[in-house]
């Protein structure tokens, strides 16, 4: 295993921008892998990737659950890249743990109160999102489960609430980096792939992202968006995630002199 | 035990219409009894009380939990309750399935897909009611997370949503009713108190609830609500609820009419 | 011309339910008239229909302007109708006036503080619409610029608020009804037309109303729906008016004994 | 008269990005010149100021009115400000036209149908703002009025929109900054001010809108924010405005090499 660039203390010092980058769902070992070895020539070692998905509606793919989170661990064995992946309930915890350097908490779960308890136990950072449907001081207080329950290292993710505008999939309430970053000590990243819900509105929303002070951004790609089994219209190809990255840390070097 | 005035077939014939009241909480046996008592004098043979309560803030009262179900059980025993209470997740599924005759799925728990897929492994009434982040479509799409794991017997329960109006705690969408009674064969119920948010408005949209059709209610009374330990502002106490009760059968004789 | 069945001060007086029925807009001599007479047939003598329309796109219909005004005083002049008429600006306020026995303020034009300054200046009763992005509270304040300009002859009229939900056109806040009654003298109205965006939905929206203690309820009603020039899906015809009209009767009824 | 830095021509081209600052309401001489002095030593010459007010109720602070009007003249006699102040009916609408260089449509009038065709008939820009209630695709058909009524010199200002958030005043969409510029051909501006209704917040939304790819910024600024009559916390000190001044030209200078 390579070593990677970042550790899980960098996310926690909040000196250095994050990108945790990668595919909606784990589909295919080439596809997670091929992902992974793209991220690690732009010195990303952050991969996403959901393994048990929560969708709408119970016909739709659910992930390829244990399997899944093999796949991950194979591109974490070759590139050395940390996993963020999804954990739905109590009952998957212990496997999804196994697997997983950070546990995602998805924003229907925001106020899975059980759940949050759970991952408050553990010694393993926490990456929760907002809930669609709930306010910043929900939010807030949903992270006081976690840390309540013993686990500080929490990541916050803003990725859009539910409002009456439906040219995007959900309004990424941008204001909330900055009321989040009075409130809580922990890093607070965006997440521009879900509000956009198509791909050219990621780029204008992670640059947004940043001069709104985001500590990170978590960002969908896929080898070949349009083959993929859901979120096919919002994820990035590698092209387009390079010249965001750059222009990204472009910002971030300006933003950091000030 | 007495005989109940309904039972759980008279809820999926949707030919009477039902109420469902008790306290949000289960506090005390005393609490409990005197609502039981009250609720059979009018012939109200169903009962609701958290004893597992999720709470937005991990300091809030979180409830009785095992203990808040043996006082259900009392009220059941002494004067024929049918149970309603919630489940919160995977962990006290089967404490409370022991308690309950209705098992609840709370608003923040709409889109917890696991556990509408546990519950949806029982022969046991579900009444799940719509989170106030969701739309009528996806509420539609988690009653087919229960139904598709082999459990029909399902209540739906609109409970408000959110808005930016803050008149009231929530917005009842009362459209839902209609939309609802269109897209599933299941009953659908109101449930006035946690939109009202104020015990005085909860008279009027339960009218309102009748009047769009809905074929039950689930209210929130308490002995003394000043003194209750959650949502003590919308609880109505028995005489607002008598009256309540004697109005709503009032309309509905009318609306039988037609 | 008739004796009308209900005056103008019946409306304020709160003792009668008040329908207010007729098209979206003026089409024509014929579709008015017809409407009118078919009014009349139920005692209703009271009668919407725009002349200047608001509409979203400039390239809509925009109503027959003065010409629909003649119309509308046709129909007066045969049946004893009450005019109720959308009144957009200070430029088409005077001919307005000319011909309406009650000036409407849209929804889009319920923060137009000029115009509601303007319409308080007249000795006129005004029946403003709540916006559909206004808060209670602001709404309340809209009829203040009215009284506070001296005219104290207001209906308020609730028509469904934005929000995330979109299986209806707007979300009836139906609990507005109870909340304005407790904050203004004001009767206090219902337009379940436009929140429900379906006919089928504008009867169990009305009887909601009922239920939630509405003065009065203001609906589109026309000849030939599906040939209307403007919100052909949400006007009722005639048969559908007549049964809804018994029925919110035969619920007022009932309401009036509480 | 001193030449102006920049012309109206410079807004329409989109190359340089544009800064409109000033009191949210023309209080008196003194405040209006020391902002006006205060702005052209940042080589800002695009100066707002209410003379008219929309306010929310009617006993608020209505603006100064036509003696507003000749504060601001005074001000472009002595710094050559180009004046944005607003105009709120077609009463008005004369006389402002005589003072403003761009003529401003506030939030409330996104609808006013009739004062947006009368402003399309002038030849002077026009500033108009989303109304906090309506959907991108609203705001785009309100510049339809404006541009078929011969008038294309458009200015589109982002302010935020009603959601049930509220941690900010508005929530700002950030998303419709490239969701518009798809969609318009004209320049797109964001008013950071309204939707953060505090100070504090001023400052990451004006940078993340300059990440969203705005061409312009429109900030209320006030000698002593303490002091104002309206909008008092979210007004910027002068020390507060310059500082944001140099670090959204950073931003850009960064974002013009993409």
């Amino acid at each position: 295993m390579m070593a990677p660039d970042l550790t899980i203390e960098d996310l926690f010092s909040k000196e250095k921008f994050i990108f945790i980058a990668g595919p909606c769902a784990v589909e295919s070992e080439e596809q997670v892998l091929e992902t992974a070895r793209f991220l690690k020539t732009l010195g990303i070692n952050f991969m996403r990737g959901g393994a048990y998905k929560p969708r709408t509606s119970p016909k739709s793919f659910q992930g390829l659950k244990e399997e899944g989170l093999k796949i991950l661990a194979m591109a974490k064995e070759e590139t050395g890249m940390n996993i963020v992946t999804e954990v739905m309930d109590s009952d998957n915890l212990t496997t999804v743990t196994k697997y997983a350097d950070i546990l995602q908490i998805g924003s229907r779960n925001c106020q899975n109160f059980s759940l949050l308890r759970r991952v408050g136990e553990l010694n393993k950072p926490v990456l929760i999102k907002r809930g669609f449907g709930n306010t910043i001081d929900e939010f807030v207080q949903a992270s006081e489960y976690i840390s309540g329950a013993g686990n500080s290292q929490i990541i916050m993710v803003e990725r859009g609430i539910r409002t009456f505008e439906n040219a995007t999939r959900f309004t990424l309430d941008i204001s909330a980096v900055p009321v989040l970053k009075e409130r809580v000590p922990y890093p607070v990243y965006v997440d521009p792939s879900h509000p956009a819900g198509l791909a050219r509105y990621v780029e204008p929303l992670s640059l947004a992202a940043v001069g709104a002070g985001a500590d990170g951004l978590m960002i969908e790609v896929h080898p070949e968006p349009q083959e993929a089994l859901s979120d096919s219209k919002q994820q990035l190809n590698f092209k387009q995630f390079e010249l965001l990255y750059k222009r990204v840390n472009a910002l971030r070097d300006t933003m950091s002199k000030f």
